[in-house]
């Protein structure tokens, strides 16, 4: 049954996109017949091979329901009762999770400027203090996010920078992978490139921002960091029972690059519509393009003007600035009318 | 990518079989352009209009991930910060999930024997008394579950029972219907009438059990007896960004009645099972077979015998007692298959 | 400014009566002057001292506000985020805390029935399995009360029994001592033969019930088995900041064996009472009379006559049980007026 | 047993000062015989009259442990669960309660600068957005200090400014009263003028800081605006038994004006101490001093030579930022030694 207009794309949401079509066989291939419950099938263990074969032999994969389940659990697994999570403002643990990490585990977030939505070394240095003193949250663990909420990229060396300088202070190094095929993309680099060797102990590894219909994971890559996630994924409840479906979807995303291909192309979508929107009088721009979201300013009668044809989502209503998004599935025309909208509503 | 045998079937898990075909079809059609994500899109609002059509114009749907999210989220916003749950030893919420239920929510469960799984009114008062006294947790709602843990069913009059003695003095009634459509299936009645004709403030609606891929749903009966639950689901880390494709799984379930008909098979298998178990020696029954399990009494090495060919799982070992369920793909041909097997070993 | 009436005494609880005039010229010597805030002082250190040459030199204290605070505190140093306790039905965690141990620190509690109030190896087994199942809360601790809230005492063996059972499965000893003075004047030994020579792990050792104005301790006498406790008494709002305080009146329970002795007191006051209650008929008793409370059985009409003159509590109304509790403070001629009152009644 | 010498006297903290002798005065006469435990004592009963005449008609008191349960048990009473409490930086909630709000009841912090230490409706604004959008934690409620950390006082004009502004946009107001005694003396106005008349809503009415052992109190001021304090508190482990001491200690601030007579004392030492350091080079002034406490800047040298004779805090060592805090028993002599220290070290 078909209730929606399948033609319509908006500049809105990578979660506005559907699923891709190998994802969908994917899914299909998995069913059938009975599989154990709750991990033991055959793809979760199929998942896990290509997790270690794709970020290092002691990587360990956890697949979870959504992204704010992989991030709250993998901080919990990182963090003591005691512990608090440096990170940046624009965090979507800080913003967008609706205080999930305090409510569901208590964590205290100890929130910094970013720059260009990265966490640099010098800014957790203002808050990475206090250990021993009871009376202060212990800072002890650092959450980054790759790309960021900014539409930024860290390089293996800036994930680095951040990772040796958290270590050095006994601080474990969380990275939301939400949409780490987008990064993955603009580096031109393998996803192990940026976060086991880069020095990240835990990862929440994107899935849904990328074409699947919903899927996530948290891939611990220095298992001496945590302790409990079997435990900690069961009481967060995010233990899928026919874990099967999601591990055939998380595993179509590293079957013949299609994860890379799919975030390479949205990036592409994305640079696309920064070109052409750059040489506009009225369009400013708040960060540089590096994944697929675009964040421009512009004047708010104008962007409901182009809101008349499109969706999508102030980003800071006060400094007019709008985010614009691209997904896997955007093309070209799409962005050739949306440019020809914004240049109209100007 | 198919990675196992579509040809085996155990006893295990309703949760081992797959996903329907229909369920399949329905995300397939629920795919393609953009839709708004976390629950504006056109399949969650159909959805809100068939569970009002079969529940109510009052009742208000909440699709979440699992059951647990759905009995943890549906109980807290039922309570306030100091309110406890009277249920049974054998529900689900205080056996099977991780203790959930008091580390995300902080609830106390007031744990009392049951009748065939069942709560009774009797069993309810031996706890809810206290009210107003801070030393004791706070009775302020009971839970059922239909179908209970042990395969039986509640009449809509017992539900009723309890539902009238909970609301006289001032608790909740949440029901856990993660096998609700067995539930009704054996009673040949709507789901209305044992849910919100009989009381239920607020339903756990299953789905993955009874063939989807994942997919539960939090229905509101009453909402004059909750708060806050569009924060608490995504508090709870429930809120899917692609609603789409879990509110066309649950939309599957009440197209011409799927759900009903995939639960009166899984049924009708169990009951083929347990009649054609009834008449050997060396085999016992621990409770009535109403839904789609049989609790059997049988000698452990008997049952280890059998699964050298069948998975399943020991309920409580001390007392030789074997859980065997029943799915909506479990075939005649497979019961009469596994009453060999018994046979066999006994 | 007095504003009550120093002459009124009751049978209703330990905590109605106030404080020993040693604890008085306690707080009066700590006063005067500076001392660091937060347990630097000298009270603390030397409490600390103290402790370690009555319950061992790996003994570590740690001074809070109340028996609740001390109890969960204690049991979330002992437990990771997925532990469960197994304690009995009648364990102060279970019934007069309002569930702090559940909302506080999410700790799951496995009850299961006491002998006069006394957890047993059997009891335990009954909850202690399923480890490494995610499904199931953890039963990774035990908790004990001494006297138990029945007016029983565990012997040194049979906290010993409890300990072997518990550690051999992994599972740490928590005892719950709100009234263990009234335990060792009963059993007529040290603290240390029935708590860390009995194989104890961490105790909530009591104060407030004995004479104190309000103060308990965490006692941690196997620091292997406890993490972060200096973190967790601030969290969990039990640092106090005048500790100085606190200390001297916990110091002035082990100064020249006032603790016992009034304890011994407040024991032979009922063993006074039940004694000139034996005979009567129309009073029955629940359960033996260790410590410093009777538990009795009565009719309602003549409990309430009682009452006319007298404060107290029912235990069990269903079951017509009262329970009369002495305090240091109560005596000989408070007994026997009492015992008068109560003849009168019947 | 006296320990200490009570002769050393600091500028480290008022809570390193011990307890009033008016206020042991109280705890004695308040002592002996029996009253009703959990707070239905007389002295909890004259503290709701005397708070119901300084504070108004609707006001209830509620005795707590301290300050780190007063304010997070107000908080919880003020906020559902999915609501967030805007604070400036400096607030003690955020910075030294060791994440207890977060980790006792789940609250997130939405931090803001400061002015002073004070919180101002424009940076209230920043982050007074949101309100129904499930993903961004719902801002409902303000938290202010007074007087505050930094040594500052709201005048009731500017509470009211910040009351107004949040109550406009339904948000709660809290204030943090640890040193509310200091702020009433500074100001010369009653408590109520800058608290019920001003806007507030719930107050943490300090004690221990002012010369009491240990006693705080939440006084609602609002009732409409909290809900199941009295089920709170308990849960908050800060129900005290023998209430009875905590009240009387609460009286004896509101017995003759001992409460702010004694603030007033401290006050004054600290401008006679900031008076006296004004015209020293190599000393800087970080705040205005309106309360007990002086924020100077010094070279951390000189600050190390004036540790060798006397005890206190660095608050920013990297802008050499150090406090120096009078308490009710500092004397003219204490400050003018402590003068000449600083003067000889520079």
């Amino acid at each position: 049954m078909r209730l929606h207009d399948p033609n319509i794309r908006t500049f809105a949401s990578d979660n506005y996109a559907g699923a891709l079509p190998e994802v969908l066989a994917a899914i299909t291939d998995a069913n059938g017949g009975h599989q154990i419950a709750y991990g033991e099938d055959d793809y979760t263990a199929r998942l896990g091979e290509v997790v270690r074969a794709e970020l290092g032999e002691r990587a360990e994969v956890f697949p979870v329901f959504n992204g704010t389940g992989a991030n709250v659990t993998a901080l919990t697994a990182l963090l003591p009762r005691w512990g608090a999570v440096i990170a940046t403002g624009s965090a979507h643990i800080h913003t967008d999770e609706g205080g999930a990490p305090e409510r569901v585990s208590g964590l205290k977030l100890l929130v910094v400027p970013g720059e260009d939505g990265r966490l640099t070394p010098a800014a957790i240095e203002t808050e990475a203090w206090g250990w021993g003193d009871e009376h202060r949250p212990q800072p002890l663990a650092v959450s980054i996010t790759q790309s960021t909420e900014l539409g930024t990229v860290y390089t293996p060396e800036q994930v680095r920078a951040v990772a040796d300088f958290a270590h050095e202070r006994g601080m474990a190094v969380h990275m939301d992978g939400a949409r780490i095929w987008n990064a993955a993309a603009a580096l031109g680099l393998p996803l192990r490139d940026f976060t086991a060797d880069a020095g990240v102990d835990v990862l929440s590894l994107g899935g849904t921002k990328n074409g699947l219909l919903g899927a996530e994971a948290i891939v611990v890559l220095d298992p001496d960091r945590v302790d409990g996630l079997v435990y900690l994924r069961k009481l967060n409840m995010q233990l899928s029972s026919k874990m099967r479906f999601a591990s055939a979807q998380l595993l179509a995303l590293f079957e013949d690059g299609l994860g890379v291909r799919t975030a390479a192309h949205a990036n592409a979508m994305a640079a696309r519509l920064r070109a052409a929107l750059e040489p506009l009088d009225g369009v400013g721009f708040a960060y540089p393009t590096q994944a697929n979201a675009v964040f421009a300013r512009i004047d708010p009668a104008a962007a409901d003007r182009v809101r008349e044809r499109y969706r999508f989502y102030d980003w800071d209503r006060a400094h007019h600035e709008v985010r614009w998004m691209c997904a896997f599935d955007t093309t070209e025309q799409d962005v050739d009318d949306f440019v020809a909208a914004v240049r109209a509503a100007l």
